[in-house]
C-alpha cells in the first residue's frame, strides 16, 4: 500500500509543508527510515534528527518547522503516529473456526464468529462471545465469560466465573482469577481464608504478559474500562482500578485499595492495602504508598511524599555527609567560642 | 444451603448476640450484604459499618458491640470468616479421572486417584499421587514427584526431578526448578554454572501465580512445610525457607539465602545471597537486605535498618531541604559572632 | 562415572595437592559431601568449612593450602565447578522426533533434527532450525525464527516474527515479543500505538522463567550475543541490550534505553527510558537510574549516584534524627550565646 503525503495528511488532520504528492509506502522509525518512508518526532529531545534523517516525510507537532524537509504537522504526533500505523499495518484477521484439537468441556458456549486455537481449553458453563481470539494453551475456567472481540494470547489463564469484557487483550501469561493472598494468622497458623469472589474486566482494557490479578476474597477485583496495565504487575484481591488508569510495569498493589480514574502508577511503585487514591493522580515509578492519595496530586519516594518535595530531599541525599561533616566542624566551633566568650566573662570579673 | 445463627455460631465456638434463629444463606463484604447475609468486621477501621450494613448479622470479636444488630462474637473474625466461608462454599471436587488427551510418557505413575486434565504432559520416571489435581498446561518433567492432594493450576510446569509434597497448591503460571543464575566472571564470559540440584517444596505449602522458584545449583532449593508465597515471587538457587514463612508479592531472595521459621517478608522486599534471616523475623515492603537478620527483629528501608530506627528517619527525609538551610544559616551567624567576638577581642588589647 | 584427581586436575589445568589417585564419583556442596565426592570453595568466606567438610577433594584457588586435604588447585574454583558439572551431568540429549500431538500449521519449517514435543504449537512461516528442543506448551508465531540448538522450556511464548539465535535458552513461561506499552495521551484517550516490530536476541542467550520482552514500536527490541538475564525481568519496547550483559531477577527496563556490553544491573533495578547506559556499567540493586551512566562507573540508588557516594550518604539515614536534634541544640546554643555576647556589648556601652 503507498499513499500520497496529502492523502496521509488529509487521514490526520494535518497539514502538507513540501510535497504533498510525495508516495509513502512505511513508517519506520528515525534513525531506520529511508526513501519511501514517513517517520515521526514525538519528542523535542529527538528534534535535531529533522536534519540527519533519510525519511521521505516525518510527522511533526503543529509549530515545528525544517525547510527542505517534506513534513506532517499534526496536533499530537505520537498520537497521530498511532493511527498511520493502524492504516498501513492492519491486524491480520483469522477465519474464525473452533480448532477440533481444542479441549471444550461440554456445556460450554462458543459463538460462531469465535476463533479458537488448538490447545485451548474451555470449561464448561463458559460462553466465549462473538470476535473473540484464543490462543493455544489459554484456559477459560467454567462460568467465566470472554467478552466480544477480546483476545487472549498463548497460554493466558481465566479462572472460573470471571468476567472479561469486549475488547480486551490480555498478553500470553496473563492470569486473571488465582486466589487472593489470605490467612488468617500469618506465619503463626496461615489458616487459608477460601477466596469466592471473582475478578471483573471491562471493556477495551489492555494487559501486559504475565500479570497476574487475584480473585476477590468476597464480591469482586474490578478493572474499570480503558484500564492499561504493563507487564508483570500484581493487583491483590478487592483492588478496584478506575477508568483510563494506566500501570506500569512491575507495579504492585495490595488488597482492597482503589484507584479513581485517569490515576497513573509508574513502575515497580508500591501500594498497601485499603488505600484511596484520587482520579488522575500521580505516584512516582519505585514509590511506596501508605497513605490515600488525594486526586491531581504527585507523590513520589518511599515512603511517598509529594513529589517537589521528594525532588528537593534527593537533592540532599548526596550531600548528606557533607552536612554531617558541616554540622560536626560547626559543633566544634560552638564550643570554641562558647569557651573563649565564658574565659573573656571570667577574667572581666 | 441455610443455617440459623444458632447453627453458625455453634460451628465457630462463637456467642450470638441478637436473634438466634435468623436465618444467613451466604457471606457477603460488608457493603454489599443484604437480608439473608452474613458479613464480618475483621478491622477496628471498619467498625462504623456496622452502623449501615443491611446485613443478617455481622462476624465481630468478642468485645464489640452493637445495640440492635445480631452479631455472632468469635476470638478472631477473619479466622471464622476462613471457616465459614470453607462451610458455606465447599470445593467443587472432580471425579478422578485422567484424560485420554493428557500426553503421558511411559514409565510415568499416576495414581488412580487423581485427576489429570487434557493438556496435561506427565514425564517418564514422574509420579502423580492419590488425589492431586493437574490442570490443563501443567508440564511436570522426568523423575518429579506431586504429592497427594496437591493441585497444580494451569500452566505450571515443574522441571525434572523436583519434589512437591502433599496438599500443596501452586498457582497458574509458577515455575519450579528452572536453572538458578549462576554465570562464572559474569560480565566476561558468563561461563554456564550447570544446575543439578533440584526444588523441594513440602506439605501444605501454596504458591501464587507466575512465581518462580530456581533449582539448586548442588543439592536442593527447599520450602518448607506451611510456607505461604504471593504471586511473582523470585526465589533463587539454594535458597531455604522456613516453616510457615509468609512470602508477599513480588519479593525476590538471592541465592542461598536462608529464611527461619515463620519469617514475613513484605512486598517487593529484595534479599541478596548468602545471607541468615533468624525465626520470627520480619522485613517491611520494598526493603533491602543486605546483612543478616536476627530472631524476631523487624527491619525496613533499602538498605535496612532497625524498623523503629527507620520510622524516626524517614520522618526527617522530606526536611532534608530545611535542615540544610538551617544548617547553612546557622553557619553564618556562627561566622558573624566569630568575627564581632574576636573584633571584641581587638579592641580590648 | 569415576574420575582419579589425576584426571580431573588435568581436565581443569589444575594442581592436585594430596593423593593424585583419589577416585571422585560425584560433585556435592561442600556441607553434604562424602567420601568419594569432590566439593568445592569460590568464596573465602567458606574456607573454614575446608576442616569440617567430610569430602574426598575439594577444588580451591591456586593459594589456597590445607593440609592433610586433597586438593584440585586452579585459577577460578567456580569456572572450574562449571567445567566439571558439565563433564559429571552431560545433558539428557533427546532423541529428535516431532510429535505428532504437536500442532504445525502448513507451511511452518521443521528442521528434521530439531525435538517438537506434543503440545507445541508453531505458525505458518515459522522456521525451527536444526537440534532445536521445544517442550509441551511452547507456542511460535507466524514468521517466527528459532535458531538451530536453541532450548525452549514449557509454555515459553515467541509472538510473530520475532528472531531468537542460536543456542538460545528460553525457561519456562517467558514471554518474547508483546506488544510494548505505548498509548498516545495517557490517562486521559489511552489510545493505543500499534507495536509492528519485533524482538531479536542473538545468539548463546539465556533468560530466565517468566521474564518478558517486548516488541519493538518500530524496529527492533534487541538482545544482543551472550546476554543472560534472569527471573521475572521486563524489558520494555525498542530496548537494546549489549552483548554479555547480566541482567538480575525483577529488573525493570523502560523503553528505549540502550545498554552497551558487559552492563551488570542488580536485582529490582529500575531504569527510565530513552537512557545510555555505558559498557561495563554496574548498577546496584534496587537502585533508580533517571539519567545516563558512563562506561564503567557504578551507580547505586533511588534516585542513583555514583556508588561510593550512595555508601556514604546511606550510613548517614539511620543518624538523620541524631543529625536533627544536634542541629537544633546547636540553634539553641546560638541563640543563647549570641544574647549573651549582644547583652555584654550593652553593658560596655
Amino acid at each position: 500500500m503507498k499513499k500520497t503525503l496529502n492523502e496521509i495528511a488529509s487521514f490526520l488532520g494535518g497539514t502538507v509543508v513540501g510535497d504533498d504528492q510525495a508516495l509513502i509506502g512505511s513508517v519506520r522509525g528515525i534513525d531506520e527510515a529511508g526513501p519511501g518512508d514517513i517517520t515521526f518526532v514525538a519528542n523535542a529531545q529527538y528534534e535535531q534528527k529533522l536534519l540527519t534523517t533519510k525519511a521521505s516525510a516525518v510527522l511533526v507537532s503543529r509549530d515545528t518547522e525544517s525547510p527542505g524537509r517534506n513534513l506532517v504537522q499534526v496536533d499530537d504526533p505520537y498520537a497521530a503516529l498511532g493511527r498511520l500505523l493502524a492504516l498501513f499495518y492492519p491486524e491480520e484477521k483469522e477465519i474464525p473456526a473452533v480448532s477440533g484439537r481444542a479441549m471444550i468441556e461440554e456445556g460450554a458456549e462458543i459463538a460462531p464468529s469465535a476463533t479458537v486455537y488448538p490447545g485451548v481449553y474451555v470449561g464448561r458453563g463458559a460462553r466465549i462471545e462473538a470476535g473473540a481470539v484464543l490462543y493455544p494453551g489459554v484456559f477459560i475456567g467454567r462460568e467465566a465469560v470472554i467478552g466480544e472481540d477480546s483476545v487472549l494470547y498463548p497460554n493466558v489463564c481465566v479462572y472460573r466465573r470471571c468476567l472479561i469484557g469486549r475488547r480486551v487483550i490480555l498478553h500470553a501469561g496473563v492470569v486473571v482469577g488465582s486466589d487472593g493472598f489470605g490467612f488468617a494468622n500469618p506465619g503463626r497458623d496461615n489458616l487459608k481464608i477460601p477466596q469466592i469472589g471473582i475478578v471483573q474486566i471491562d471493556d477495551d482494557v489492555e494487559i501486559g504478559s504475565n500479570t497476574t490479578i487475584d480473585r476477590a476474597t468476597l464480591g469482586r477485583t474490578w478493572i474499570q474500562r480503558g484500564v492499561k496495565i504493563d507487564n508483570l504487575v500484581q493487583i491483590a484481591h478487592n483492588v478496584v482500578i478506575g477508568e483510563k488508569s494506566i500501570i506500569v510495569s512491575q507495579v504492585g498493589i495490595s488488597g482492597s485499595t482503589h484507584l479513581g480514574q485517569s490515576v497513573i502508577l509508574g513502575g515497580q511503585a508500591g501500594l498497601v492495602g485499603h488505600l484511596d487514591i484520587g482520579d488522575f493522580a500521580m505516584v512516582g515509578a519505585q514509590s511506596g504508598v501508605h497513605e490515600d492519595v488525594k486526586a491531581r496530586s504527585i507523590v513520589s519516594g518511599s515512603p511517598c511524599m509529594p513529589h517537589r518535595t521528594w525532588l528537593r530531599a534527593m537533592s540532599c541525599v548526596p550531600r548528606l555527609p557533607e552536612m554531617r561533616t558541616t554540622l560536626n566542624h560547626a559543633l566544634k566551633r560552638l564550643e570554641v567560642l562558647e569557651g573563649q566568650f565564658s574565659e573573656h566573662l571570667e577574667k572581666k570579673k
